[in-house]
């Protein structure tokens, strides 16, 4: 007999993009991070904690933290808790919010994580489809509250699609349901507007929680750094059940840097959205389909008529060590989801698309191996995802 | 109603020892910490860190520093799990191995971290109470069968008294315990031997997971890194369940310099040791009982016929700007743990419990602070335990 509870061995883990353990040959588009590097503030920050505050226990709450986000957000510091990454507070909040035997609310597509999250804790999930331009159904709320969610989750910009709703649009669905609404905005730094006002100030609702990360828009993915920010009565809850000293001393005086580095990370925002507009524009101009993005990532389907499907093309982009982010779900499994890389990595990107739609074997390869078998060194990349080699024309 | 489980309602936190803002005006043996540094080659992995290594994923499950870990120990990778902070480990061992409604097995008194996750994940406890002299029971693993124990923890060497138990103790509670044995190796590091032969080579047993943390004998409370030890069956389970990247780039490569450190530690180790025999045969001249200990505290017990209870101690020490720990449990609270500290930090503790003994109001006080009133200022520190100001003679 297994040691483990048998709901864990049935459990199916998540499955992250793959990370290549040798980034230097590999042009990486599938994990979302940002493709500028932090703020010189945040580097000094963190080569400015000492050994001996090292040797000490970290603020358990991240106090200096809180006080900086509340500050920048114009909330109570009360209202804010870090957590080691976004999914750290995912996880929390499942675990706050939701029975084990109970169900959590999702809009699918989304981000696959929720689902794994809420296995492990033995809740079910109370799926909603998203409408045809996955814009959220006006009927959410009710058909999670039919369903008994006491916890329901909406990334917003939305994940894997890049579409935005309103702040009043979020509003309504967590007037009208029952339990708490969670809206991951991961991906805010690029999107036009936030649900900030949500749980700010006097117009702001007893049952709403955003998450905020510093992977993406600060282009800290390696911090592990997240934070939300809510009702301080449910943030009180969530801190009972946090990790008693959740968020190390380095992360924590990087992140606060990171947060008081606005002049630096604004315009950088700027130029990731910039250059994903020019990025999504040039897809259009080759028969793609790319619907408006406010993340920093486009959601792009490759002509219908066109030699190569979706899943080709990811592997075809693979072996010209190119890492794009394929699903095989339904909606999303003839298209690809390709982060915003520098301008110099998306032309990159657009010569090997056209190079490989032109019937070329690989000419503009950019990283020849004369010593190895190129097909077999790539399927040696841990967490390769899926697991089979991609099939080739 | 609130949005939160009733379980999550009724939960009372885990209290850490106090962690006061300003350190510098403090002398801090209440959270065993180690009194010296982390090694030079940690501060340096930190340093080399790039921008653009923070900028990306970090490795998920730290695949670096559990070579480095399998290396030391003798053991392959696939036995380490990595996590953030002991605590974490903790956490998700009870996730993966207790069910909700069943109960995990504990030796009271011990670490009361784990009746908190116990009672945050829904389990219950069965709790075996230690000998006179602290020592294992016989049958411990039998009363934590008949309870229908799947997973015990027993904290070896033992917190708070400072007690070894030898691997041969701990394989006979493994062989008759029908669960997973936790054997919690925190202060290891200041003990005479380990648990490591029993999860290394062709005795290693089924159902033993030892946890190592970085936090005191590295010197690296404020980095948040532990592993577990174990068979990779049951690694593997843990490993469904851990957060996706749950260790940062800088933590990763900061606890690999680490344990490739040891030219550096193990001298440190000892002189730890040596530091905490003195200071536990100071106090013993003084009349004070203190039992043998193989960590780096001790847990002391003032002269029953002295004039001032461990208590009372407490506070008057903490008016004097030094930390101990204070248990309000039964067993404990005629004793304090105190952490070692350098030479230098435990001579004036002695110096100030001489002080105190003779009557004196405060001649020595070190850190004088003529602008505030004293008590309340100390009122102030975040964290502080008991809640209550310390009953002054």
């Amino acid at each position: 007999m297994a040691y483990e509870r048998p709901l864990i061995s049935d459990l199916h883990a998540y499955a992250p993009g793959e990370q290549p353990a040798d980034m230097s040959r590999v042009i990486k588009l599938n994990t979302n991070e940002n493709p500028y590097p932090p703020a010189p503030e945040v580097m000094a920050a963190i080569h400015q904690v000492s050994a001996d505050a090292l040797r000490r226990y970290p603020s358990p709450s991240a106090a200096g933290f809180r006080g900086a986000a509340a500050a920048l957000h114009g909330v109570h510091a009360d209202q804010i808790i870090a957590t080691n990454g976004g999914d750290e507070l995912l996880r929390m909040l499942i675990q706050v919010f939701a029975e084990p035997g109970g169900v959590i609310g999702l809009s699918e597509p989304t981000y696959t994580l929720y689902a794994v999250l809420a296995a492990s804790h033995g809740a079910g999930i109370a799926k909603v489809e998203r409408g045809p331009g996955f814009e959220l159904p006006a009927d959410l709320a009710q058909k999670w509250n039919a369903a008994g969610a006491r916890i329901g989750f909406v990334v917003n910009p939305h994940a894997p699609t890049g579409r935005f709703e309103t702040p009043e649009t979020l509003a309504r669905v967590a007037r009208e349901f029952q339990g708490v609404l969670v809206v991951d905005e991961a991906y805010v730094d690029f999107a036009p507007d936030s649900c900030l006002s949500l749980v700010r100030g006097l117009a702001a609702l007893p049952n709403v929680i955003l998450l905020r990360s510093m992977s993406k828009g600060y282009g800290l993915a390696g911090l592990r750094f997240g934070y939300g920010i809510g009702p301080s009565a449910l943030v009180a809850a969530m801190h009972k059940v946090r990790d008693s000293y959740n968020c190390d001393a380095l992360s924590q005086a990087a992140a606060t840097a990171a947060l008081q580095a606005q002049a630096y990370y604004l315009p950088l925002h700027g130029r990731v959205r910039a250059e994903r507009d020019r990025l999504a524009g040039a897809l259009r101009q080759r028969g793609w389909k790319v619907p408006d993005s406010h993340t920093n990532f486009i959601l792009a389907e490759p002509p219908v008529d066109g030699n190569f499907s979706a899943f080709e093309l990811y592997g075809a982009l693979k072996l010209r060590r190119i890492l794009v982010r394929y699903f095989k779900y339904p909606r999303l499994d003839d298209k690809l989801r390709i982060t915003i890389g520098t301008p110099e990595q998306d032309d990159r990107l657009l010569a090997e698309i056209d190079d490989i739609v032109s019937g070329s074997t690989g000419a503009f390869q950019p990283f020849p191996s004369p010593h190895t078998d190129s097909r077999a060194d790539l399927r040696a990349l841990p967490g390769t995802n899926p697991p089979h080699p991609p099939k080739l024309p």
